[in-house]
């Protein structure tokens, strides 16, 4: 227990808590990394912290709810009297609202978009009815536009006068509507601070600009962004009508979280998503739902092993290599997956691909195959001074490693292709399928051999 | 064979680059994303390649180099002559040279590097010695500076006559700097609008700015754009020099792409890299590297088995369990592995806090290991009619899971205290330790129970 020797800010924050003072919980967040801030207040109990988050001004509470990981948010939320919950979403900009009712419980939401004015509650509602991956779910709704028929005086004026409810906006760019309201030019800020007051807007704006309708998904903007050098780009509904703005930032940290949700997919992580402050229940029955989906598969690929018992009997050796073969071709395959999963991600690779995907297994898992085979094989050789056992399990390890790149690199192709998310089946697909090969290997090559294996 | 149905857009590229005409190549660039243009360019054999960067003028080739991943970029631009790949470094902006000459190989850097001119060399080689996760490896040095003593008249005067070069800079924040070249203000490009030509910069700029010096890692650097609605900070060397600008754009890339590499290298891809157009024999390489430690490893593992070959053979029916329960660990095990890697990349979690890690784990390991049990141990009852059997296959997979989950949480700290990067090392380690564990329970608990488990 090193407990004395470490720093703990939640005892800080415990005590400010307690104490109930505003100034001074909105002071210990300011000096706070979102990271920290979600430390600290994940190590508090849950009246604890409803009672920091009701003791802040409302502002300050939604500054500190945008920084956390939003599972973590969306807890500390859901905790919060309805009104408490409302007064502090109000503060908050309308894509991060919107992000946080679409993933609370519909009747939390619907209690806490009651408080709101009919307005806001009808604006939230709208943005959370987006998916959270496309253009819509994406953007946010402070902007600043105006009509075609402006000057640049009457911009400058009107910036002037609204300077301090801009704070939050992005003022990069202005966007330029019709009178029926869809988009007709942006009119990028720089080029205001160069023009002479008088000039139309009309004529300064880019005309016909690029922008992406609601329904745009995440993988189009992010090309979008990589190919623009634009910190937003507009968005317009189905009838041209200009709805909000898509920013550089928002589909960064949405790609950069989809990474992260990969990942932690990829190991069986039901949901993309835990962290260790969430109930025991929850974090306990989305990890379940994973393994035990995998241990019926695993006994089913372990029965091959019961069809070989006379075998596996005369040559007690054969189960020293069986976990090993199974974990190796494993470690092999996921490889193969992890690759494939990164290239469709990053676009080099589409579904369709599999024979050229295939191809470039195949090299690189008959190369490593033959040298973790002969590694194996001398293993067993000089184990039971027996070559022929060494020449079995080897070459059992060596074919199985390319029969498990070849399935790690295309069974995510195979898997996007039906639309099922490659990061969370790849995984069982490839062990239950490479397990049952090499135990079929390891064993039938054994049966065959076993007169030189016996004795 | 689906080859005719698939759009081939690497076939437009090769009639393009043989018929070498610059501008349509240009165009055919500009309509793909990053992705696809990566893609089509990994097709071509490396003469193509070759062909369709020095036909593309430099600024165009420069923009393509910048859109595909850093591991095809180096390896494209170490295919051309050094004087080509030279005239396309300088049309790049100075991160994306420093990080393409840092990924170089040192002899074709150096050749590169002699062909710019001194100063822009020197320049490269200031930033490219800079660590590529610290604010120094980050920043650019394209900003807009200005002497302390100007107007608000001067800058826009200076502004207009640079419009052009100033394309690509970060022109949201103009910075203010005294005669010795320290940073002494930041003054947003908003209020030159709303400003008066004869105000003095010096009263208007925000004065002590939050600047960072060029060795802040990354992991500041993204709380200090958690904290801040910034778009870019300042970077100032030891002596206080305004040297660079650190982007928001840039700190998130550098922050996903950790995420991606950690997530490769969890499975086993040295580097956190792989691109299946990189050369046979690096894939090959990187990939064994891993794979044959993991050998030795398992081998290590197995070793176990081989010390209790007469209980085996006495009850032939443990064979199948083996790898069932070091499948199961394994998962198990990968589970915590990946939360606590996302905790510690998140700051949710430090090093030092390795009982309450335990401590959450374990109950979920209680759970989750109670139904695995279950699970097999009705499947080995069912199978062999042996209700003892099944006692001691589930009570090992029950309790070598607890065992897993208190492994796979706690080790990636352990790792990340002693300076080893967990995302590559933690499987192996918790490979290792649950297999011996595993299979010693089941085998030591048959053992003791071997008079109930025989006929």
């Amino acid at each position: 227990m090193t407990r004395t020797s470490i720093s703990h800010p939640w005892e800080e924050l415990k005590r400010l808590a307690e104490l109930g003072d505003a100034s001074l919980l909105h002071q210990y967040f300011e000096g706070l990394s979102g990271g920290e801030a979600a430390r600290a207040l994940s190590r508090l109990s849950s009246e604890l912290q409803t009672k920091v988050l009701t003791t802040l001004e409302p502002e300050d509470a939604a500054d500190v709810i945008e920084e956390i990981p939003e599972a973590q948010a969306v807890d500390l939320v859901e905790h919060l009297s309805a009104d408490d919950a409302a007064a502090i979403l109000t503060a908050m900009p309308s894509d991060e609202q919107a992000d946080l009712i679409a993933a609370m419980r519909d009747d939390d939401a619907e209690a806490i978009l009651s408080e709101l004015s009919p307005q806001e509650a009808s604006e939230v509602r709208t943005l959370a009815d987006y998916a959270s991956d496309v253009a819509g779910g994406l953007m946010v709704t402070e902007f600043l536009s105006y009509a075609e028929t402006a000057t640049v005086g009457d911009v400058v004026n009107a910036l002037q006068s609204g300077a301090e409810e801009y704070a939050g906006y992005v003022v990069q760019y202005l966007y330029i509507t019709s009178e029926r309201g869809s988009l007709v030019g942006v009119l990028p800020l720089r080029d205001v601070v160069l023009a002479r007051p008088s000039r139309a807007v009309a004529e300064l704006m880019v005309s016909e600009p690029l922008s992406v309708v609601d329904s745009t998904p995440l993988d189009d903007l992010s090309d979008i962004f990589d190919r623009h050098e634009l910190l937003g780009v507009p968005v317009v509904d189905s009838s041209d009508r200009l709805v909000g703005v898509v920013k550089r930032h928002d589909v960064e940290e949405a790609f950069a979280e989809r990474a992260d949700s990969d990942y932690l997919k990829s190991q069986g992580i039901v949901g993309g998503e835990e962290l260790r402050s969430m109930p025991l229940w929850r974090r306990s029955r989305r990890r379940l739902s994973w393994l035990s989906i995998n241990v019926i598969l695993n006994i089913a690929a372990a029965s091959v092993i019961a069809l070989y018992q006379d075998t596996l009997t005369s040559v007690i050796a054969l189960a020293v290599f069986l976990p090993i073969i199974s974990d190796m071709s494993g470690c092999s395959g996921n490889q193969a997956v992890a690759v494939s999963i990164r290239e469709l991600t990053l676009g080099l690779v589409r579904p369709g691909e599999l024979v050229r995907v295939w191809t470039k297994e195949v090299a690189v898992g008959a190369i490593n195959g033959l040298v973790l085979g002969v590694i194996v094989a001398c293993a067993a050789w000089l184990w039971k001074g027996n070559a022929f056992l060494g020449l079995v399990v080897g070459s059992a390890l060596a074919l199985n490693t390319v029969f498990a790149v070849s399935i790690g690199g295309t069974v995510p192709l195979i898997l996007k292709r039906f639309r099922v998310d490659p990061a969370l089946a790849s995984g069982p697909v490839l062990t239950t399928l490479t397990d049952m090969c090499g135990f079929f290997l390891v064993l039938s090559l054994a049966t065959l051999a076993l007169s030189r294996l016996v004795g």
